[in-house]
Protein backbone atom coordinates (compact mmCIF):
# COMPACT_ATOMS: atom_id res chain seq x y z
CA UNK A 1 0.00 0.00 0.00
CA UNK A 2 1.30 3.24 -1.02
CA UNK A 3 -0.85 4.99 1.73
CA UNK A 4 -0.52 8.81 2.09
CA UNK A 5 -4.13 10.03 3.86
CA UNK A 6 -6.71 8.60 6.16
CA UNK A 7 -10.12 9.75 6.47
CA UNK A 8 -12.28 9.18 9.13
CA UNK A 9 -16.05 8.41 9.97
CA UNK A 10 -16.34 10.67 12.81
CA UNK A 11 -20.08 9.61 14.60
CA UNK A 12 -19.39 6.64 16.48
CA UNK A 13 -15.53 5.64 14.88
CA UNK A 14 -13.72 8.68 16.19
CA UNK A 15 -16.15 10.37 18.80
CA UNK A 16 -19.13 8.63 21.38
CA UNK A 17 -22.28 10.60 19.98
CA UNK A 18 -24.73 8.16 22.21
CA UNK A 19 -22.70 9.28 25.48
CA UNK A 20 -22.11 12.78 24.65
CA UNK A 21 -26.62 13.21 23.74
CA UNK A 22 -27.22 11.65 26.83
CA UNK A 23 -24.53 13.95 28.70
CA UNK A 24 -25.96 16.30 27.27
CA UNK A 25 -29.19 16.02 27.70
CA UNK A 26 -28.83 14.92 31.48
CA UNK A 27 -27.21 18.83 31.80
CA UNK A 28 -30.44 19.99 30.75
CA UNK A 29 -32.96 18.23 32.64
CA UNK A 30 -30.51 19.43 35.69
CA UNK A 31 -31.25 22.63 34.54
CA UNK A 32 -34.74 22.44 33.95
CA UNK A 33 -36.83 21.15 36.23
CA UNK A 34 -39.64 19.38 34.96
CA UNK A 35 -38.01 18.52 31.99
CA UNK A 36 -38.27 14.11 32.71
CA UNK A 37 -37.29 12.29 29.57
CA UNK A 38 -35.67 8.94 29.09
CA UNK A 39 -32.07 10.64 26.89
CA UNK A 40 -30.70 6.98 26.57
CA UNK A 41 -34.32 6.05 24.67
CA UNK A 42 -34.43 9.75 23.09
CA UNK A 43 -30.32 9.61 21.89
CA UNK A 44 -31.33 6.45 20.36
CA UNK A 45 -34.29 7.90 18.62
CA UNK A 46 -32.39 11.39 17.25
CA UNK A 47 -29.69 9.02 15.93
CA UNK A 48 -32.55 6.54 14.12
CA UNK A 49 -34.13 9.39 12.52
CA UNK A 50 -30.66 10.38 10.54
CA UNK A 51 -30.41 7.90 7.81
CA UNK A 52 -34.32 8.85 6.78
CA UNK A 53 -33.57 12.36 7.02
CA UNK A 54 -30.11 11.94 5.09
CA UNK A 55 -31.95 9.93 2.21
CA UNK A 56 -34.74 12.68 1.67
CA UNK A 57 -31.73 14.69 0.49
CA UNK A 58 -29.50 12.18 -1.34
CA UNK A 59 -33.57 11.49 -3.33
CA UNK A 60 -33.28 14.86 -4.26
CA UNK A 61 -36.90 15.05 -2.50
CA UNK A 62 -35.58 17.86 -0.22
CA UNK A 63 -33.14 20.25 -1.47
CA UNK A 64 -29.49 20.12 0.28
CA UNK A 65 -29.76 20.79 4.00
CA UNK A 66 -26.90 20.73 6.34
CA UNK A 67 -26.94 17.97 9.48
CA UNK A 68 -27.41 20.88 12.01
CA UNK A 69 -30.49 21.81 9.87
CA UNK A 70 -31.46 18.22 9.93
CA UNK A 71 -30.95 17.33 13.76
CA UNK A 72 -33.28 20.17 14.25
CA UNK A 73 -36.04 19.27 12.00
CA UNK A 74 -35.90 15.89 13.68
CA UNK A 75 -35.31 17.22 17.07
CA UNK A 76 -38.78 19.27 16.85
CA UNK A 77 -40.65 15.83 15.54
CA UNK A 78 -39.01 14.13 18.78
CA UNK A 79 -39.77 16.82 21.35
CA UNK A 80 -43.38 16.32 20.49
CA UNK A 81 -43.43 12.34 20.38
CA UNK A 82 -42.04 12.03 23.67
CA UNK A 83 -44.42 14.45 25.26
CA UNK A 84 -42.10 17.35 25.84
CA UNK A 85 -42.39 19.82 22.83
CA UNK A 86 -43.89 22.27 25.56
CA UNK A 87 -41.06 21.88 28.28
CA UNK A 88 -38.54 22.61 25.77
CA UNK A 89 -38.11 26.09 24.60
CA UNK A 90 -36.37 27.54 21.25
CA UNK A 91 -32.76 28.22 23.69
CA UNK A 92 -32.75 25.00 24.67
CA UNK A 93 -33.37 23.30 21.31
CA UNK A 94 -30.26 25.30 19.70
CA UNK A 95 -28.38 23.86 22.73
CA UNK A 96 -29.31 20.22 22.33
CA UNK A 97 -28.52 20.67 18.57
CA UNK A 98 -25.35 21.92 19.16
CA UNK A 99 -24.83 19.25 21.77
CA UNK A 100 -23.59 17.03 18.98
CA UNK A 101 -20.42 19.59 18.25
CA UNK A 102 -19.73 18.52 21.81
CA UNK A 103 -19.45 15.20 21.84
CA UNK A 104 -16.29 13.43 23.72
CA UNK A 105 -14.26 11.40 21.76
CA UNK A 106 -13.10 7.78 22.73
CA UNK A 107 -10.43 7.35 25.00
CA UNK A 108 -8.09 6.45 22.29
CA UNK A 109 -9.26 8.84 19.59
CA UNK A 110 -6.65 12.09 20.08
CA UNK A 111 -3.43 9.81 21.07
CA UNK A 112 -4.32 7.16 17.75
CA UNK A 113 -4.86 10.57 15.39
CA UNK A 114 -1.35 12.34 17.12
CA UNK A 115 0.49 9.37 16.04
CA UNK A 116 -1.08 9.00 12.59
CA UNK A 117 -0.55 12.40 12.03
CA UNK A 118 3.41 12.28 11.53
CA UNK A 119 3.42 10.04 9.02
CA UNK A 120 -0.29 10.90 7.00
CA UNK A 121 -2.88 13.16 6.31
CA UNK A 122 -5.56 12.57 8.05
CA UNK A 123 -9.42 14.22 7.97
CA UNK A 124 -12.77 13.11 8.77
CA UNK A 125 -14.78 12.31 5.78
CA UNK A 126 -18.37 12.44 7.92
CA UNK A 127 -21.95 13.75 7.01
CA UNK A 128 -21.48 16.39 10.00
CA UNK A 129 -21.39 20.04 8.61
CA UNK A 130 -18.21 22.07 8.70
CA UNK A 131 -19.33 24.10 11.89
CA UNK A 132 -19.79 20.72 14.15
CA UNK A 133 -16.70 19.20 12.82
CA UNK A 134 -14.14 22.23 13.37
CA UNK A 135 -16.38 23.27 16.90
CA UNK A 136 -15.70 19.37 17.90
CA UNK A 137 -12.32 19.31 17.32
CA UNK A 138 -11.05 22.32 18.96
CA UNK A 139 -13.13 20.86 22.11
CA UNK A 140 -12.13 17.37 21.98
CA UNK A 141 -8.33 18.44 20.22
CA UNK A 142 -8.93 16.17 17.48
CA UNK A 143 -5.49 17.33 15.61
CA UNK A 144 -6.87 17.13 11.79
CA UNK A 145 -4.84 18.33 9.09
CA UNK A 146 -8.03 19.69 7.02
CA UNK A 147 -11.83 18.73 7.40
CA UNK A 148 -13.73 16.74 4.23
CA UNK A 149 -17.12 17.04 5.11
CA UNK A 150 -20.33 16.20 2.88
CA UNK A 151 -21.20 19.81 3.03
CA UNK A 152 -18.56 20.75 0.70
CA UNK A 153 -19.48 18.56 -2.31
CA UNK A 154 -23.51 18.52 -0.68
CA UNK A 155 -23.67 14.77 -1.04
CA UNK A 156 -24.19 12.83 1.84
CA UNK A 157 -22.03 9.94 2.17
CA UNK A 158 -22.87 7.03 0.92
CA UNK A 159 -23.11 8.93 -2.31
CA UNK A 160 -19.68 8.67 -4.29
CA UNK A 161 -19.32 12.41 -4.22
CA UNK A 162 -18.61 12.52 -0.86
CA UNK A 163 -15.66 9.39 -1.18
CA UNK A 164 -14.48 10.74 -4.45
CA UNK A 165 -14.07 14.36 -3.02
CA UNK A 166 -11.05 13.11 -0.55
CA UNK A 167 -8.72 11.75 -3.57
CA UNK A 168 -9.25 14.43 -5.56
CA UNK A 169 -8.90 17.39 -2.96
CA UNK A 170 -5.48 15.64 -1.81
CA UNK A 171 -4.13 15.63 -5.36
CA UNK A 172 -3.90 11.37 -4.47
CA UNK A 173 -5.53 8.44 -6.12
CA UNK A 174 -7.97 6.65 -4.38
CA UNK A 175 -6.24 3.08 -3.30
CA UNK A 176 -3.81 6.44 -1.78
CA UNK A 177 -6.37 7.08 0.81
CA UNK A 178 -7.72 5.17 3.70
CA UNK A 179 -11.61 4.98 4.99
CA UNK A 180 -11.69 4.77 8.89
CA UNK A 181 -14.92 3.40 9.88
CA UNK A 182 -16.98 1.57 12.89
CA UNK A 183 -19.54 1.01 9.94
CA UNK A 184 -19.38 -1.28 7.35
CA UNK A 185 -21.62 0.11 4.92
CA UNK A 186 -19.51 2.76 5.15
CA UNK A 187 -16.33 1.06 4.33
CA UNK A 188 -18.54 -0.99 1.54
CA UNK A 189 -19.23 2.28 -0.59
CA UNK A 190 -15.61 3.31 0.03
CA UNK A 191 -13.90 0.30 -1.35
CA UNK A 192 -16.53 0.08 -4.45
CA UNK A 193 -14.81 3.94 -5.05
CA UNK A 194 -11.35 2.17 -4.76
CA UNK A 195 -10.55 3.41 -1.39
CA UNK A 196 -8.40 1.44 1.13
CA UNK A 197 -10.83 0.42 3.83
CA UNK A 198 -9.80 0.48 8.20
CA UNK A 199 -12.60 -0.93 9.94
CA UNK A 200 -12.14 0.12 13.88
CA UNK A 201 -14.84 -1.97 16.32
CA UNK A 202 -16.61 0.01 18.72
CA UNK A 203 -18.60 -2.37 20.32
CA UNK A 204 -19.70 0.50 23.00
CA UNK A 205 -21.43 2.92 20.55
CA UNK A 206 -24.83 1.70 20.89
CA UNK A 207 -24.34 1.38 24.69
CA UNK A 208 -24.44 -1.54 27.17
CA UNK A 209 -26.85 -4.34 25.19
CA UNK A 210 -26.75 -2.22 21.90
CA UNK A 211 -25.58 -4.35 18.85
CA UNK A 212 -22.45 -5.13 18.67
CA UNK A 213 -20.16 -4.91 15.27
CA UNK A 214 -19.06 -7.83 13.94
CA UNK A 215 -15.22 -8.29 13.13
CA UNK A 216 -14.62 -8.86 9.31
CA UNK A 217 -12.05 -11.12 7.30
CA UNK A 218 -9.29 -9.47 6.31
CA UNK A 219 -10.15 -10.19 2.75
CA UNK A 220 -12.88 -7.99 2.61
CA UNK A 221 -11.17 -4.87 4.14
CA UNK A 222 -7.71 -3.87 4.28
CA UNK A 223 -7.50 -3.48 8.31
CA UNK A 224 -9.68 -4.78 11.15
CA UNK A 225 -8.30 -2.74 14.36
CA UNK A 226 -9.59 -2.19 17.92
CA UNK A 227 -9.06 1.58 18.24
CA UNK A 228 -7.32 4.68 16.73
CA UNK A 229 -4.23 3.33 18.64
CA UNK A 230 -4.26 0.26 17.34
CA UNK A 231 -4.54 1.58 13.24
CA UNK A 232 -1.44 3.73 14.59
CA UNK A 233 0.48 0.16 15.27
CA UNK A 234 -0.89 -1.40 11.73
CA UNK A 235 0.07 1.03 9.72
CA UNK A 236 3.66 1.75 11.44
CA UNK A 237 2.83 5.42 13.11
CA UNK B 1 -15.86 43.03 17.57
CA UNK B 2 -17.14 39.30 18.61
CA UNK B 3 -14.38 38.09 16.55
CA UNK B 4 -14.88 34.20 16.30
CA UNK B 5 -12.71 33.04 13.18
CA UNK B 6 -10.02 34.25 10.97
CA UNK B 7 -9.12 33.37 7.92
CA UNK B 8 -5.55 34.33 6.36
CA UNK B 9 -4.44 34.56 2.92
CA UNK B 10 -1.37 32.74 2.28
CA UNK B 11 0.98 33.65 -0.93
CA UNK B 12 3.00 36.72 1.08
CA UNK B 13 1.06 36.94 3.84
CA UNK B 14 1.94 33.63 5.96
CA UNK B 15 4.82 32.37 3.75
CA UNK B 16 7.72 33.65 1.15
CA UNK B 17 6.91 32.29 -1.85
CA UNK B 18 9.58 34.23 -3.84
CA UNK B 19 12.07 33.46 -1.57
CA UNK B 20 10.34 30.26 -1.41
CA UNK B 21 10.89 30.22 -5.12
CA UNK B 22 14.16 31.26 -5.83
CA UNK B 23 15.55 28.44 -3.12
CA UNK B 24 13.95 25.57 -5.16
CA UNK B 25 14.93 26.98 -8.58
CA UNK B 26 19.15 27.19 -7.26
CA UNK B 27 18.27 23.51 -6.04
CA UNK B 28 17.49 22.53 -9.11
CA UNK B 29 20.25 24.25 -11.59
CA UNK B 30 22.75 22.57 -8.54
CA UNK B 31 21.17 19.96 -9.76
CA UNK B 32 21.03 20.32 -13.64
CA UNK B 33 24.24 21.15 -15.06
CA UNK B 34 23.61 23.64 -18.05
CA UNK B 35 20.33 25.27 -16.52
CA UNK B 36 21.36 28.71 -15.88
CA UNK B 37 18.60 30.89 -14.95
CA UNK B 38 18.07 34.28 -12.96
CA UNK B 39 15.79 32.68 -10.47
CA UNK B 40 14.14 35.95 -8.59
CA UNK B 41 13.45 37.23 -11.98
CA UNK B 42 11.67 34.03 -13.17
CA UNK B 43 10.13 34.13 -9.88
CA UNK B 44 8.75 37.80 -10.19
CA UNK B 45 7.59 36.64 -13.88
CA UNK B 46 6.12 33.32 -12.93
CA UNK B 47 4.09 35.36 -10.24
CA UNK B 48 2.80 37.78 -12.41
CA UNK B 49 1.22 35.18 -14.59
CA UNK B 50 -0.81 34.13 -11.37
CA UNK B 51 -3.71 36.92 -11.79
CA UNK B 52 -4.45 37.16 -15.39
CA UNK B 53 -4.24 32.86 -15.27
CA UNK B 54 -6.77 33.30 -12.81
CA UNK B 55 -8.95 35.83 -14.39
CA UNK B 56 -9.26 33.81 -17.19
CA UNK B 57 -11.59 31.63 -14.71
CA UNK B 58 -12.96 34.41 -13.15
CA UNK B 59 -14.62 35.23 -16.60
CA UNK B 60 -15.63 32.40 -17.69
CA UNK B 61 -13.42 32.28 -20.69
CA UNK B 62 -11.39 29.41 -19.08
CA UNK B 63 -12.97 26.39 -17.09
CA UNK B 64 -12.80 25.81 -13.27
CA UNK B 65 -8.80 24.91 -13.09
CA UNK B 66 -6.76 24.62 -9.79
CA UNK B 67 -3.93 26.74 -9.12
CA UNK B 68 -1.13 23.55 -9.23
CA UNK B 69 -2.90 23.58 -13.09
CA UNK B 70 -2.55 27.36 -13.53
CA UNK B 71 1.07 27.24 -12.36
CA UNK B 72 1.86 24.51 -14.87
CA UNK B 73 0.35 26.07 -17.86
CA UNK B 74 2.41 29.55 -17.25
CA UNK B 75 5.65 27.52 -15.89
CA UNK B 76 5.42 25.76 -19.52
CA UNK B 77 5.22 29.23 -21.37
CA UNK B 78 7.84 31.10 -19.36
CA UNK B 79 10.53 27.94 -19.51
CA UNK B 80 10.28 29.13 -23.15
CA UNK B 81 10.40 32.83 -23.17
CA UNK B 82 13.38 32.02 -20.45
CA UNK B 83 15.15 30.14 -23.36
CA UNK B 84 15.31 27.36 -21.15
CA UNK B 85 12.21 24.72 -22.78
CA UNK B 86 14.73 21.87 -23.90
CA UNK B 87 17.07 21.81 -20.38
CA UNK B 88 13.87 21.33 -18.22
CA UNK B 89 12.11 17.78 -18.67
CA UNK B 90 9.12 16.67 -17.09
CA UNK B 91 10.27 15.39 -14.17
CA UNK B 92 11.48 18.68 -13.29
CA UNK B 93 8.64 21.07 -14.42
CA UNK B 94 6.34 19.16 -12.00
CA UNK B 95 9.21 19.36 -8.85
CA UNK B 96 9.00 23.25 -10.03
CA UNK B 97 4.93 23.70 -10.17
CA UNK B 98 5.10 21.61 -6.06
CA UNK B 99 7.77 23.98 -4.81
CA UNK B 100 4.77 26.43 -4.26
CA UNK B 101 3.62 23.04 -1.87
CA UNK B 102 7.47 23.56 -0.25
CA UNK B 103 7.32 27.58 0.72
CA UNK B 104 8.88 28.63 4.02
CA UNK B 105 7.03 30.43 6.64
CA UNK B 106 7.77 33.94 7.51
CA UNK B 107 9.80 33.85 11.11
CA UNK B 108 6.66 34.99 13.02
CA UNK B 109 3.88 33.10 11.28
CA UNK B 110 3.91 30.00 13.30
CA UNK B 111 4.11 31.16 16.44
CA UNK B 112 1.09 33.70 15.82
CA UNK B 113 -0.90 31.44 13.92
CA UNK B 114 -0.31 28.88 17.61
CA UNK B 115 -1.23 31.51 19.72
CA UNK B 116 -4.61 32.65 17.64
CA UNK B 117 -5.78 29.02 17.17
CA UNK B 118 -5.89 29.39 21.03
CA UNK B 119 -8.43 31.38 21.03
CA UNK B 120 -10.18 31.74 17.64
CA UNK B 121 -10.52 29.29 14.76
CA UNK B 122 -7.82 29.73 12.16
CA UNK B 123 -7.88 28.78 8.49
CA UNK B 124 -6.15 29.83 4.69
CA UNK B 125 -8.22 31.50 2.77
CA UNK B 126 -6.31 31.12 -0.21
CA UNK B 127 -6.35 30.58 -3.94
CA UNK B 128 -4.16 28.07 -3.40
CA UNK B 129 -5.89 24.42 -4.10
CA UNK B 130 -6.35 22.27 -1.25
CA UNK B 131 -3.84 19.87 -1.70
CA UNK B 132 -0.75 22.49 -2.11
CA UNK B 133 -2.35 24.12 1.33
CA UNK B 134 -1.92 20.74 3.32
CA UNK B 135 0.95 19.69 2.19
CA UNK B 136 2.67 23.58 3.05
CA UNK B 137 0.62 23.08 6.34
CA UNK B 138 2.28 19.84 7.40
CA UNK B 139 5.90 20.41 5.79
CA UNK B 140 5.82 23.94 7.66
CA UNK B 141 3.88 23.24 10.79
CA UNK B 142 1.15 26.05 10.19
CA UNK B 143 -1.46 24.83 12.73
CA UNK B 144 -4.49 25.36 10.90
CA UNK B 145 -8.27 24.06 11.79
CA UNK B 146 -9.39 23.45 8.60
CA UNK B 147 -8.50 24.02 5.33
CA UNK B 148 -10.71 26.60 3.09
CA UNK B 149 -9.25 27.31 -0.41
CA UNK B 150 -10.58 29.34 -3.92
CA UNK B 151 -11.12 25.28 -4.85
CA UNK B 152 -13.68 24.36 -2.29
CA UNK B 153 -16.06 26.88 -3.91
CA UNK B 154 -14.56 26.47 -7.37
CA UNK B 155 -14.02 30.48 -7.77
CA UNK B 156 -11.26 32.74 -6.98
CA UNK B 157 -10.87 35.84 -5.22
CA UNK B 158 -11.44 38.41 -5.32
CA UNK B 159 -15.04 36.62 -6.47
CA UNK B 160 -17.60 37.31 -3.13
CA UNK B 161 -18.61 33.16 -3.24
CA UNK B 162 -14.73 32.43 -2.06
CA UNK B 163 -14.94 35.46 1.24
CA UNK B 164 -18.57 34.17 1.71
CA UNK B 165 -17.61 30.65 1.96
CA UNK B 166 -15.83 31.03 4.96
CA UNK B 167 -18.63 32.56 7.09
CA UNK B 168 -21.27 30.30 5.31
CA UNK B 169 -19.35 26.64 6.52
CA UNK B 170 -18.34 27.87 9.87
CA UNK B 171 -21.84 29.14 10.42
CA UNK B 172 -20.68 32.93 11.53
CA UNK B 173 -22.10 36.06 10.70
CA UNK B 174 -19.03 37.77 8.00
CA UNK B 175 -18.56 40.40 10.50
CA UNK B 176 -17.51 37.26 13.23
CA UNK B 177 -14.79 36.23 10.64
CA UNK B 178 -11.45 38.56 9.75
CA UNK B 179 -9.41 38.21 6.67
CA UNK B 180 -5.72 38.98 7.15
CA UNK B 181 -3.78 39.64 4.71
CA UNK B 182 -0.46 41.37 3.39
CA UNK B 183 -2.65 42.72 0.04
CA UNK B 184 -5.35 46.01 0.20
CA UNK B 185 -6.91 44.67 -2.82
CA UNK B 186 -7.98 41.38 -0.44
CA UNK B 187 -9.14 43.41 2.30
CA UNK B 188 -10.97 45.95 0.18
CA UNK B 189 -12.63 42.97 -1.30
CA UNK B 190 -13.28 41.04 1.70
CA UNK B 191 -14.45 44.29 3.59
CA UNK B 192 -17.34 44.67 1.07
CA UNK B 193 -18.68 41.10 1.76
CA UNK B 194 -18.98 42.69 5.60
CA UNK B 195 -15.81 40.68 7.26
CA UNK B 196 -13.12 42.29 9.50
CA UNK B 197 -9.90 42.88 7.94
CA UNK B 198 -6.52 42.57 9.34
CA UNK B 199 -3.78 44.41 7.37
CA UNK B 200 0.11 42.82 7.90
CA UNK B 201 2.94 44.85 6.72
CA UNK B 202 5.44 42.19 4.90
CA UNK B 203 7.67 44.93 3.11
CA UNK B 204 10.17 41.62 1.73
CA UNK B 205 7.38 40.14 -0.11
CA UNK B 206 9.56 41.37 -3.30
CA UNK B 207 12.60 40.69 -2.01
CA UNK B 208 15.47 43.76 -1.77
CA UNK B 209 14.40 46.41 -3.87
CA UNK B 210 10.49 45.27 -4.25
CA UNK B 211 7.69 47.23 -3.63
CA UNK B 212 6.64 48.26 -0.34
CA UNK B 213 3.51 48.37 1.67
CA UNK B 214 2.15 51.06 2.27
CA UNK B 215 0.27 51.73 6.31
CA UNK B 216 -3.09 52.61 5.96
CA UNK B 217 -5.01 54.39 8.05
CA UNK B 218 -7.23 52.54 10.88
CA UNK B 219 -10.37 53.53 9.56
CA UNK B 220 -10.06 51.37 6.48
CA UNK B 221 -9.36 48.52 7.78
CA UNK B 222 -9.76 46.98 11.34
CA UNK B 223 -6.07 46.08 12.46
CA UNK B 224 -3.01 47.25 10.92
CA UNK B 225 -0.01 44.84 12.07
CA UNK B 226 3.93 43.84 11.75
CA UNK B 227 3.64 40.42 11.99
CA UNK B 228 0.73 37.19 12.87
CA UNK B 229 2.38 37.64 16.63
CA UNK B 230 1.92 41.30 16.32
CA UNK B 231 -1.75 40.08 15.69
CA UNK B 232 -2.18 37.75 18.63
CA UNK B 233 -1.12 40.57 20.85
CA UNK B 234 -3.81 42.94 19.40
CA UNK B 235 -5.74 40.39 19.43
CA UNK B 236 -5.82 39.28 23.50
CA UNK B 237 -4.68 35.95 21.81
Amino acid sequence: MDLRALIFDVFGTVVDWRGGIIREGAELSAARPGLELDWPAFADAWRGRYPPSMNRVRTGEQPWTNLDALHRASLDELLAEFGVAATVGEDDRRRLVTAWHRLDPWPDSVAGLTRLKRRYTIAPLSNGNVALLVNMAKRAGLPWDLVLSAELVRHYKPDPETYLSAPRLLGLEPGQVMMVAAHLDDLVAARAHGLRTGYVLRPDEWGPGGEAPRPRAHDELDLVVNSLTDLADHLGA
